[in-house]
């Protein structure tokens, strides 16, 4: 498609402001989208724009059509405008959409790029000859009571909202529907904590499984706050903000057909000028990403530190064995899962980074880093999508806990002393660690030297199942 | 005080589980911290752990006190500790707490550096020996029902929703202030509205700084938001959150009387062992502190450039001159409050990287990058705050706007064609702008030399108070 | 390709250690390959392992073939092995190789899908049955005396190096060229210097640009110094560094065959422990674009400032105008080279974040964020060029000056006062640019009408053409 | 010394150009520096400009004064401005240079803070009136031929050459030994060599210390490439790089002093231009130093993880018992010093980015992020070089080998089958693993069960000691 010698033979020409320029027959975009062809040839084929954006412009260019309609464009067109946006937005028309995420930082090339392809294709609908702009023109018709500063920012809101709805929430559900059942298969199965990597005092297994899945139900309150602000949208600001050339209200009406359209609350945006010159939400909801890729940086890196071994490492959990691990080394399996989700957490850092930085150089009535933006937080939401879902199927479903290591490691430890504090205090409690730690004892061989308490009065104070 | 080589002739006598250790006499801490000093001698005196660290100890040793009252600890020794924690809070005990930020990951040694320094600044209060542990042992007393694993990282909660109530709530209320009274003044100033940093359509100055207003007003909601997590506090968890050697129910009394000392609201929080072993709310609260950063910066950025000049530059408007802005070049004025903080924005988003770092790389049952994360997100708010209020009272207060300047600038806009394109249609629209700006002619001269308006439909349709 | 749903009806059976699995007949690779298309379906079809990559795994591949021979590799294998190594060097199976980045953290995975597809292919050539390992087996003989885990970092490597040479290099040399011809065309047209966004003292627009070209040449030479250390090669360490399995110096012969063949030197890596558990070295040259990102963002930022416009704005430059800018604002342009420019840099900022992360949470013998590291990587490499060419061609080549504005502002500033410093002092010369800046006067009539110099001494001292 | 509310009874008159303002009279600064302190009360007193940068200002301002006789200086005034160098070079006027980093970003308070002590300082050894200006004036003598522009980035880029020397090269050396003493030391001891954290081949202990002794050395190369560009001194630029009111050749008159005074190598930029309006080579050391955090928190990370236990982890390695771990747990021990050097690595890297986004927002013929981005490399260097000391000493030369565990550890592992690759295929080895971990056999019995070897053969093959 992006492959400049590959051009199909046959050509129209199309026209702009700037002049005439030919574009392939069988393409639905204009002169626009052409010449951003030309001065955008950067990163392609990967780093096209985003298809969820595309199809968010497919429904944006619906419902204002719907609510230009109400204000004085002609059915006809709305409803041909109106038929192509659905084909947009199921994906038809996604070969129509070919330019580089490097492009202006308003994305008015893109906007433009969407205006182009339902325009043309309205006129094939309406029986009219591609690139005539009649009787459906890009600007005066698609584009009618929009600028590119406030449909593409709208988009991006769009697209972010749709993505977490079908994409993130449910991967971080079935995600944390799988923790909490292991913490619950795992309520009465003991353990000994580990603090600065040493062995500390007892627990569950269940309970260390607990706060996994803690966090991950944090982290899907900290997306939904994000959410609320992202609901808002730029559509009514026009140009700068003043919604020069809409309707008053034209925001509100399409943010009402929006919200029918996708069965998803979008609200208008109180403050337009702010709406358009920044991505602060962008950043917040990137910063709210950035806390879950923290949170899953965490639970991978335990689980296969938990899994380590078989021999020698840790070997407190069993993980599945899906595929083997080297192809030097016969019979070797690794946590691969964990693998795959720790270098999406460390993209999604620096994806954070990125919208960072785009999203702090804005200049006065516009962001122009709003690809840049858009681009990587779709990118952190698909992988972190995907990487829950293959995490929760190939990983945290199948863990099971090697009972004998888990028993071995609580008989052993020598941190259990610490449930002697209330009895014989800090100090004493300490030198009967040191005692078993230097002399090889066991707690209760250490204790017993040390004459600080009977037989009795150990086997009394000192239980595991009491100390969890 | 961290310098070695100055310490204090006097010593006396402090032992641990490691031995004995010299220690001033003049200083209240005990081996441990001793100990310390010599082992993490890295980064001082500048990197000390911070103050409101050390006060929310304070709350926190004072609060555990009362509540072990409850609990069976001695009126008296629950008195004397209370009465240091009032010191420790009023700032009268700084000097005693020279630790590093770079110590133990989990905080330990600052927790019983505080343990220490109540221990025998109570045992000097009750008539007994400094050094002797009695009546008032670190261990057994001071930090009864506790571990440094669930008393730091409360401490951390505490100090960062004390620095946001006291610090940056009210510097956030101030610029919001100062900004919405700059945008009710410059409501009817108008300007030409810049995207792309070229000109645009029009637009007020008020409008402008309305989107400034709003960014604040926001940020202040985001903050808010993630204290609601921050108020849960680890507490009552203890070495790996199962609350070993404390009484049921501890964190939720603790959390009843930090609520009544500080009248900030505190919450036990619902799952410990989350709350030991991870800092996702404070990596959560460092995003809200890096949007932030990100609003400033380009608040910040926006008005030293409109005020750029003064003759060569935009000059739309006026800062207050402060001072002196160079050694060489005399009579120079330059923005320098501006430079602060996007210096701080800068800052702020580094402190959130270090933070995300830190918050990602916890192990099993705790992370020990608790100083790091504390020092990253005080120092964020420390400056935020404080940038805040400098660039509130010295330089937006001030901003005048420079009305010759802007009037021209909207007259001179050939972007006004705007306003044209529901009557003329965007391509003719776009005709005339071209026009203008190749032969160099006003809009008004290019649209009658096109002869696509009459005079009077011209000054009809294109107005620049109608545009906005 | 990577749709599950759209896979070819008829299949074949493949074997692995794990057991048989259907694949494609019409692909080459194996069953690991489809056993991680299953495991791992994460972010595709964006984030495939980069072709870059690919091409260099067939270097790899080959040269250890040809290496392999000399210890004893039959060679109709290993003839046949370098075959299928042109095949995949020239691209003709790129799609065979349809792997997410988002798999195992070694690389593992890719590993065996080129050892598949090289068995299997080379199987064909030979007459044999695909899948039957027979007689080029993907373990024995196409990776003999190699392991994933020095394969991938070597392919890393080859692949960075061979992207700097061949798109980075060039990219930086076109406009390093550009910026210096601007700089020479610009050499005696005199401008204003600005500090702080503010008029500062004069200079020429020449020597303005030579700073930007001199960014340029700098960048260059911290890359190929990066370049030296990336030179030298894992090869020959196989599974931990010990290179058990390889042949003495087997990385050594390798090297020299890979200079060979693509005509850039390469090295045995001098500690093989190092070059497979850490890629410090890849952090590095990350840190080298991470500069280069540095510069790119202040050049196109400064030039897009300097041809803000074009009434409204600074003016000094005037940008090729190469498309509409609105789909709004009729007859608008924007300089938007500088702004794909300025995204780039971002997302370089970001990728570098990425990469750090990654390189520091290696553990023990083996970094396990392979594929991450060189993802990253390979994008920015690429991203960069491309937009280093772009913005030669589209932007920088075709930059005027705009003479009158440019004289106008030396005319009109007060900085040029400072020249007075050595006759009057530093605290007369503030007077007199104070003076003309309140009253509106021009330094001539300030100075004049305080007395500190005669006409003939101002006219022989405030010399545009002699400050600069 | 930065609470306004202690400041001194005793007060003087100082001027500027704005006028007149009280100054304690204790204090050598002056006008310009007490309205500093007023309008830039950010982060103090903790975020003071850095005592390096100070010293560094010291010695340049000595550099210029000397050369400044040459061009002119009366000898007088030369000598008594050497002289206060000295003193402050030597500290002893330390706390006469109170500003925030947070204050102008040119640094031109600090430059001028250092001009007026420096120029009190000198009048009163001369005999003059401190606040006078006479004989020494702050601006015409100690400023001659410079400007803020200049000095302030040939400061940096003094300190940080300094610092490294004096600081980081020789921790980082020590480390080094350190490093490769232990290397040597365990240079026979076998161990399981671990990859994706699970068993893999054998290895020795001195093999994987000596891979961290490598990245260190690397890292001080890396380091001292960078130093080159960093010799390159922007004194001689003055205000935009033009060299306005500087002699010719002053820049290099004044390196040459100053490599006289330090005894370190100093150059000329070659373009001042650049020199003043970026940071690129400030960036590039930055991204040097994260390259160093980044190998330091793997080799941090990889010790404490085979330190781990003492009974419940991998404990291949006993590390230094320094301290109490735990306040609650009695006789815990933990591995602090790792945990300092992995929080030091995390802020390593946040410094980085605030680095970067400070270098890459200069605009025009000034970056106005140089406080920001001095502070960050100084704290960077400081910390590490006082990390790698404290780690060095307190915990690698302290480091013994578990021998018992490490042996334990390369007689269970099943991975020494890949030693049979050559002997019966990668197929039957992992047939043999697979059958070793389903049913608990050593490899040996799961070898001789399956039949593929002799006890001969197998006794031959696999011996630990040939594979590494």
């Amino acid at each position: 498609m992006n492959d400049v010698n590959e051009l199909p033979k046959e050509m129209r020409t199309e026209t702009d402001t700037f002049g005439s320029i030919q574009v392939p027959s069988a393409c639905y975009y204009g002169a626009q989208t052409a010449r951003s062809m030309i001065y955008f040839n950067i990163g392609l084929p990967t780093d096209c724009m985003p298809l969820p954006l595309i199809e968010a412009f497919g429904l944006l260019k619906k419902a204002c059509a719907i609510v230009n309609q109400k204000f004085g464009l002609a059915n006809k067109l709305s409803d041909a405008i109106s038929q192509v946006c659905d084909e947009i937005i199921d994906g038809k028309l996604n070969d129509h959409f070919p330019l580089s995420i490097w492009q202006t930082g308003s994305g008015t090339q893109t906007n433009m790029n969407v205006n182009e392809v339902i325009s043309n294709r309205a006129i094939q609908i309406l029986g009219g000859i591609m690139g005539s702009k009649t009787p459906v023109h890009p600007n005066d018709h698609v584009n009618k009571s929009q600028s590119s500063n406030d449909t593409f920012p709208t988009a991006m809101h769009i697209a972010t909202v749709l993505e977490l709805n079908r994409r993130l929430y449910p991967a971080l559900n079935s995600l944390h529907s799988a923790l909490k059942k292991k913490s619950d298969e795992f309520l009465l199965i003991y353990k000994i904590g580990r603090t600065h990597l040493q062995d500390a005092v007892p627990m569950t297994l269940g309970q260390e499984f607990s706060a996994y899945a803690h966090q991950i139900a944090m982290n899907i309150e900290r997306l939904k706050t994000s959410q609320i602000r992202l609901s808002e949208l730029a559509i009514g600001g026009t140009a700068v903000g003043t919604g020069i050339n809409a309707p008053k209200d034209f925001g509100k009406f399409v943010a009402q057909i929006l919200t029918e359209l996708t069965q998803v609350s979008f609200l208008d945006a109180p403050n337009k000028f702010e709406a358009l010159a920044t991505h602060d939400t962008m950043v917040e909801l990137s910063g709210a990403l950035n806390t879950l890729a923290v949170s899953l940086m965490k639970i991978a890196n335990d689980i296969r530190l938990l899994g380590s071994g078989p021999r020698c490492g840790l070997g407190e959990l069993i993980l599945p064995e899906n595929e083997p691990g080297s192809s030097i080394m016969p019979g070797k399996i690794n946590p691969t899962q964990c693998e795959a989700m720790t270098m999406v957490a460390a993209q999604v850092m620096g994806n954070h980074v990125a919208v960072t930085v785009g999203g702090s150089m804005g200049h006065f009535e516009l962001n122009v880093f709003k690809p840049l933006i858009i681009k990587n937080v779709l990118h952190s939401i698909r992988l972190l999508a995907d990487v829950c879902n293959s995490f929760t199927d190939h990983c945290v479903s199948g863990i099971l806990p090697n009972t004998s290591v888990l028993t071995r490691y609580v008989h052993e430890s020598l941190m259990l002393v610490t449930a002697l504090n209330p009895y014989i205090g800090y100090d004493k409690a300490a030198e009967i660690a040191k005692k078993g730690h230097t002399e090889g004892l066991t707690l209760r061989e250490a204790t017993l030297a040390l004459g600080y308490l009977t037989e009795e009065e150990f086997d009394k104070y000192v239980k595991a199942e009491d100390m969890v």
